[in-house]
């Protein structure tokens, strides 16, 4: 019942884990625009296991396959179904976990509220279902980019180890963890590999900007922006926190040194509001921050229950990724991407 | 267009600072529900502005006023309206603030948005809007503890000072700050207090815990139930951050550390998943945390622009909050409260 | 669950005949609109009852008064609270239908899915609710008559006296049954008086126009322009049926004669389209025709059954139009401009 | 961004007659429900093009294909995504119509609201797109059986024949035209073969009745049980008309008439009714009459414009039907069932 996101520009996704395909249909597409399919899949690459050290080794290639909503390159304004076919399934990896409850997993709740369980790889609360925000966001970013905005997401953190160095946006995409300092990456990474040699995970954190989105976006009220964004977030897989502009750092200020100044231009001196007014863009850039807990499959044995309430052993074993937030940068992009273009959608809706 | 909240139990609000009332209409409650109406207007009163010396002087009775869906005492199943008079509006101690920004405030987005603005105590934008959620939540607080559901916050922090010592639920409102341990409270009363004597204000952070929800609550991908309180507490104003579980702590640990273990009853050892998986809760409590930024208006003179473009000065005056969160403990449990139950029919609708 | 009505200008509804009020929420409304009251109250007084020899002699004012959302004249973008304070309740007349279920009324299906039922005047399920709608409908009429579209509604039957002269548009308003032809409205306001004379009730219908609707309203797929037109028309109380264009003369056609040829300027030749195609507004006038059947009450003794399943007599009394159609005629005008006003928003959305 | 139908109960679709598949998305589907496949197939296999001589040519075997939510036979809670490969393409069919705007046909409004318009076989205008509704339908169907809920639908006119016999419902699939008497079928089913044979189509009518449904089903207000039904109805290609109960006739009724009395046990002696009331099932059958138009498409010249504005001539060919209601029975059933499963589950979110 919940397999849709967004108002206006709409993303309904189906698929688990180890069924033929996942996929989505994406209703609201404004006509007229021409995809860059390529750059769709170079989104999907940035988020698909097995592409690099320190992520899973479990080979999927992620390709999409667009069927509809789409003539001669141009989006028509009917609604894009897509699918991405699911290629490397060991469904037996999981025979074992089919009566147990992994420690910090969904398979304890999915079986209270749905009673029927998918149990191979996760089934429905699989991360791999995030693919199909990824191709959702892929083209929500391409329509925004039309318009000037642009969204950068990156790693600032991992366990305990920060961003400390100067930020250099062009390095993002030159390290595994997505990091945009190359000494603070090379730390991040040598902490994702030690942890991972302990057949343990570990957490981090994804700050995303959004540029250039003109003052006036967002609804008062119930959908302020950040409202509407928090939720993209915290719907994401792991996360377990979302703040924005000052964010929790906030609570220890004094408004007068909180409150960002005007300059005459009507952008700010500072931007603790990080970018957002009443709920509402002010032109600012929008700031926010997206704090992921760690993996929960680890590689090492665990105590856990099974259906019948005993207390059963769990192997560690399995691919999975000790360090989620590499692979999180395209995901926390896709998911503002959808939000800002939904707003910009609904902001336009008054112009008549 | 962002007037309304909740998907079966569903709120819409309406109303600014200075007009003749607020108000809203709440459809879906089931009927045969018997509401106490006067704890429905005690939970208006935790909020309303001038009940203790740290909070604004403004004096509102915040009456509510029912007008439908109550027959003989008990729900219909109609729609709830109601509304709430406005009664002591000095609109003109807004008048210069005609064409004036003021900083951090929604000012400028709304003239931006909008064009037109009503600018006598920030008309929608103002945060007595939040009355009427309460009214909303105080419904929905109502028909879960009938369900055996609970809901408590509380101040934890205000600036720098921690709630650092034991919780003791019953001191909740027992004191002005509403924190449940008498000493810290004391601090964070003096700090408010010491705040407002230099014309400043100060943030803080709440704490909310929704106990006995049953496991299966909450919807999987994008309407997780932690997606949903959390936009569900970014939409209040001032809010810059929520996390809940380990939130942002969960970056620096290990998953050997922050996996939950089961009991062989269901419940877990630990609680760093916050009573939720996959979205869906787990029967353990629901505990978030809520972060407040220090309100905008000071009793400073600040330099600003105004609507043309210049630079003016802008007076501190008028009667305002020196810390949000006293008077925000009630507003962030309303909140709870609803998607909690629009969650609980969400969830029976499948009962079929 | 169901008093909300419109995707982006959407009216969300309260009230029972014998509360204290009705009244409702209008979100989205576009912002800087000058919205002309004493037209909105007009069409109120089309509405209301007490009008004329053929309408029910209950004398309401139906004086519609504004909460908020409108700032010196215009609207501000935000949600405009109304309420329409009830006068003229004689719940005693009432009494008598505690437990009984009235012919073709809702009393007994209120009862079977509230269990707690509003009996005075019909509570929730009460045509009066309507009043909200026209409140609704009037301010959007005036935002489409700023963009030059225009809707026109009138009787075109009554029992079996159907419209057969021609068509004088200035003569709706002219004479009590809101018929086109002078000489018609005659014999219609007879058949009504003659009918009430006889202690019955006789049905009708009403044609609706929309003219100067430009090409590309309407979604294609589930949201038609017919589909959504027709809900709205269905909505209403005592609505049998609707029909757009050739409707059920249509069955009995050839392709060859229904075809809707074009002029050169993309107009067509004839109109049994009724102004819509594939969902979609093509330009020319959308025509729809919508049959009441006869209101319920009548001014004769007839069986029935009480809430014990016991079969009482139950006596012909209270206040009642004898026909429906004549103060119907601005409440179909009213769910037709806030459908083409919402669909022109949604069209609008795509427009970045 | 209409590409969704129902509200808890929600079918999501994809996809152009000439693209590589069409499909959709169903989410709401309770968890452990075992959905019989072949029966989904063999829905599909009522409404697919080719099955006898009064139907078009086109041959496709309308395969669907299940992706996702079900998992060993039974459903687990999550959205179902499922394709229909698009096989017997003539696109070249199309290659005059490239710039062509068909009379009656959606051609000239999905230009004028796109700009892009696929042009092969309708694009998404297609009535190929019920397809995927009928799977929706059959598995909503099936949900209903399980609920004592059933749904029967027939054509009872073609042209200007009308079902006069008697009505036999286990005749209707044993005739190409869906009529439940064998004389009327035959006349029926002459009348299309000539209609064919001079190159032209005919409309006709399809009755829908929708048997033990509860009483209490359908929200009042603007959601009326017949508000639903008449929108979903009125979605389907060609449709022109709707109505329920007694339904236009009505109009000529006096209120002594048409009014149901009641029986002792709550049903009524008559159905005038259509087994609604205010808006909310009241337990006897709910029946409808739906209005279909003739296919625009005929085997006759006809003068039309292109996209220059030009006047030109359009020959008549392809591969069409001559009516539409035998393939549209399907149809109908689906959306009735659709949306009385989405009422249940509306009803039952109340249950708390």
């Amino acid at each position: 019942m919940s397999s849709s996101f967004g108002k206006l520009f709409r993303l309904t996704t189906f698929g688990e884990s180890h069924g033929k395909a996942i996929g989505g249909v994406i209703d609201g597409v404004p006509a007229n625009f021409e995809i860059d399919l390529e750059e769709v899949q170079a989104e999907l690459d940035k988020r698909k296991p097995g592409q690099s050290s320190i992520t899973t080794q479990r080979k999927e290639s992620d390709t999409v396959e667009f069927l509809s909503g789409i003539f001669e390159g141009k989006t028509t304004g009917a609604s894009i179904g897509f699918i991405i076919p699911n290629e490397n399934q060991k469904s037996k990896d999981y025979d074992h976990l089919k009566d147990v409850y992994r420690p910090s997993h969904a398979d304890f709740t999915y079986a209270k509220k749905y009673g029927n369980r998918d149990y191979r790889g996760g089934g429905r609360s699989s991360a791999r279902e995030t693919a199909s925000r990824v191709v959702g966001g892929a083209i929500a970013k391409q329509i925004l980019a039309k318009n000037g905005i642009d969204i950068t997401a990156y790693v600032d953190q991992v366990g305990s180890v920060k961003l400390s160095g100067e930020i250099d946006y062009n390095e993002i995409e030159n390290n595994v963890v997505r990091c945009p300092n190359v000494e603070d990456a090379k730390r991040m990474e040598e902490l994702i590999l030690a942890t991972k040699k302990s057949g343990d995970t570990i957490g981090g954190s994804i700050v995303c900007e959004i540029n250039h989105v003109p003052p006036g976006l967002g609804e008062p009220v119930f959908d302020k922006l950040q409202a509407e964004l928090g939720k993209a977030m915290l719907s994401i897989n792991a996360v377990k926190g979302f703040e924005y502009g000052s964010g929790f750092a906030g609570i220890e200020m004094k408004g007068s040194e909180h409150n960002d100044l005007f300059n005459e231009d009507g952008s700010t001196k500072t931007n603790h509001s990080g970018g957002i007014q009443g709920g509402i863009s002010n032109g600012m850039p929008i700031t926010m921050r997206i704090a992921f807990k760690p993996v929960a499959t680890i590689m090492q044995d665990q105590e856990t229950i099974n259906s019948q309430d005993e207390i059963v052993s769990l192997q560690g074993k399995g691919r999975h990724d000790p360090c989620v937030v590499p692979r999180a940068v395209v995901i926390v992009e896709a998911m503002a991407a959808m939000v800002v273009l939904d707003m910009m959608m609904r902001d336009g809706a008054s112009d008549i």
